[in-house]
């Protein structure tokens, strides 16, 4: 096979799906279940692996302060403002093997492609593969893209693992120096946009037999630790000398999804654990999270106002104390009208339209999950190109793309890359007529 | 100090106090919290103490064939069945330092005053320290009394601990022989009776204002292991795609407690675990205990059936599948009228009264908890005397006595054994009129 045709060959559809399987096994799990964190082996391992992809792909590497994988493909003249593109590598416990993975790999894919042609752009291209999305490691999301969007804050570097390990000594282990963080950090002039690739983590795409969509905005999660207080105790005791944090929080949790779902919200409680956690040994403490989202930054808040009154009342009720802790916050992160639109002008260039009409437009998405494109909102406009997910799984074994959305999703996403190099700069930079 | 005073200072409340503290030191928890479980090493280091105890107060001793050690003080002649005394040294996790362990050391004061005071009964005396009453490591309770009641079962040798160790392997690993087993069973012609001295673990007596408590009997608990499997799934997934697992278990907890309460029984759980237990993961699978006892098996039966037609509805509803395993279940076991009655001349000899009138008789009371005599019942008629603990709390650091209580105890128990002694044999063997 000469150098061509293997060149040709990575940049498929087929191919990116290897890479998803190659990924899949730098894994800290057993059983062929897929878990890498930041900072970890596995998270070197998959820096190195997509670092190589990158340099085949004609780009020059780097890993940044914070453990992001960074590739760049200069443009028509060196040292040109960059258009970012790029998704994350980590992963949630028990994951699936395209979250965040699909995105990076589209994106070299994508740079492949276009280099492989010989056309020059108006801009640089940059791949950023982060190296924490998911803040499954240190109970923190979008470490990787905060600390490239400059939003770090030095109270994270006492965060701390299951194991108790500081951010700041996994840092040091990974070989990093956390005094340098603020290298990791870009600016606004170092970039032209950010585009990401991601699955939708959702079913409306396949409930609308659509292979691709235009996210509009994504919405912002608030994430709390709820710590429910009572009394342990014999499983013996009488009703009436029973303070059980595990009933409290039971019932607690029962009420969020009303309310939540009530307000027409997101909510979800996906850690709970009990102590002392003892068959016969009342629970004297249970330790929940619970994640929030929505489309209105407002309605969250407010419902989560109203949670917290509910959580108070119930608690009162039952002799338990409850105590909160907000452990993220973030806004809705809109997308620019003119991402929006190179997107939309990729995926009517890989031939897609949301209905048999000539003049359908592709359908838009409001996210509810979070991606790195909001932190890097603080930097440069962003955009985001979703993917069909097999039944909206995400953050399972089971999620699931097929080759052939795949192969339209590296049609689109590089039509868009295209299509905003159609319009850069000269276009962006005529004089408007002040009236 | 001569070896009298000391022997005199050794049957004191405060000594009993004092050997419970030192026996609280052997705990594999850090931070001055107790858990001692079966077959560890700290149930080796508690049993060699309890074992210089029981000889210091005259018994021959020995470790049985299931790792309870036991003690035995000869009568009138060598070789008579024997007054059985005991409870267990094991414990919950975050345990108090009286459950067990209280009376255990209550039986051998008792016994060291008897043969102190150099009479001589018309029974043997047996002091037993089980090994194993809580099921902590297990999951499986009276292990160590079931074993002495011949009620094993094979089946539990595949049992395994929270780091995957079977109970054959602890067995070994303890220098137990799993094959030799069947020798710690002993038979009914070996015992007289059963007497077991225990904390109250519930508020009554407290509320009455009285230091002791005769059992009446003891509720017969059945324990449940219940799975609840939805859909892991990322957390911004909408409502109408969710299988949540951990909502799914929350709603069944609630329903769970207002059924029991409704029907006078008590139900705890207090072991959940969920997974992949993620802040930004719908719980895929949550699993939970379910411990439910009352005052009689038929209701308690029946709500265990009312409870699982309730899981089936809620898991149904979400879209969820439950799978319900149980793992124990115990009848009521009843306290005999003899040693109902000799418990009752023995607090009376300790001139405890439940009310001013002379006529007033010591307080029966129901025990919610579960007890080794339970096992033992298999054997032989039992009896229990309770002791005050502080607010009812048991199962927690805070458990507390008074050395007052505890003086009490001994003096109450000590006099249960002579009235038992009393009434023994010949008495019990007179022939009765035939009309």
């Amino acid at each position: 096979m000469t150098a061509l045709t293997d060149s040709i060959h990575r940049t498929g559809a087929a191919a990116v799906l290897d890479r998803c399987d190659e990924l899949a096994t730098h894994t800290s799990a057993p059983d062929g279940l897929i878990e890498r964190v930041y900072l970890s082996p596995e998270h070197a391992a998959v820096n190195a692996l997509a670092a190589g992809w990158m340099r085949d792909a004609g780009m020059a590497t780097w890993q940044d302060a914070a453990g992001n994988q960074c590739g760049r493909l200069e443009g028509a003249t060196p040292g040109l403002p960059a258009l970012l593109l790029g998704s994350h590598l980590d992963t949630v416990p028990s994951a699936g093997r395209y979250d965040g993975i699909l995105g990076v790999l589209t994106a070299i894919a994508v740079v492949d492609r276009i280099q492989a042609s010989g056309r020059s752009l108006p801009f640089a291209l940059e791949v950023v593969a982060f190296g924490d999305e998911e803040g499954t490691r240190f109970g923190t999301a979008l470490l990787g893209s905060r600390a490239l969007a400059g939003t770090w804050l030095d109270a994270w570097w006492e965060l701390t693992d299951e194991a108790g390990t500081t951010l700041h000594d996994a840092f040091l282990a990974f070989g990093l120096d956390p005094a340098a963080i603020t290298a990791a950090a870009r600016t606004s002039n170092d970039f032209v946009g950010y585009l990401e690739t991601h699955i939708e983590q959702g079913p409306l795409l396949e409930e609308r037999d659509l292979p691709l969509g235009i996210v509009s905005s994504i919405a912002g999660a608030r994430r709390f630790q709820i710590t429910v207080t009572g009394k342990a105790g014999h499983s013996g005791t009488p009703w009436t000398h029973r303070r059980d944090a595990l009933a409290g929080a039971s019932e607690a949790i029962v009420a969020i999804e009303r309310l939540a779902r009530g307000a027409d919200l997101i909510a979800t409680v996906g850690h709970l654990e009990v102590f002392p956690d003892a068959v016969n040994v009342i629970a004297g403490r249970a330790e929940f999270s619970l994640d929030l989202r929505g489309r209105f930054d407002a309605d969250r808040d407010s419902v989560w106002q109203q949670i917290e009154a509910l959580l108070d009342e119930i608690c009162a009720a039952r002799g338990l104390h409850v105590a909160v802790h907000q452990t993220h916050s973030a806004p809705a992160a809109r997308c620019s009208d003119r991402l929006r639109g190179v997107i939309a002008a990729g995926i009517e260039a890989a031939g897609i339209r949301a209905g048999a009409a000539a003049e359908a437009e592709p359908l838009e998405l409001l996210s509810m999950a979070g991606h790195d494109a909001m932190a890097v909102a603080h930097l440069t406009e962003i955009g985001m190109l979703f993917v069909r997910c097999a039944g909206g799984v995400s953050h399972h074994p089971d999620e699931s793309v097929t080759e052939a959305d795949v192969a339209r999703a590296l049609d689109a996403f590089e039509a868009a890359v295209l299509a905003l190099a159609d319009a850069h700069p000269a276009q962006a930079q005529q004089p408007r007529d002040p009236a």
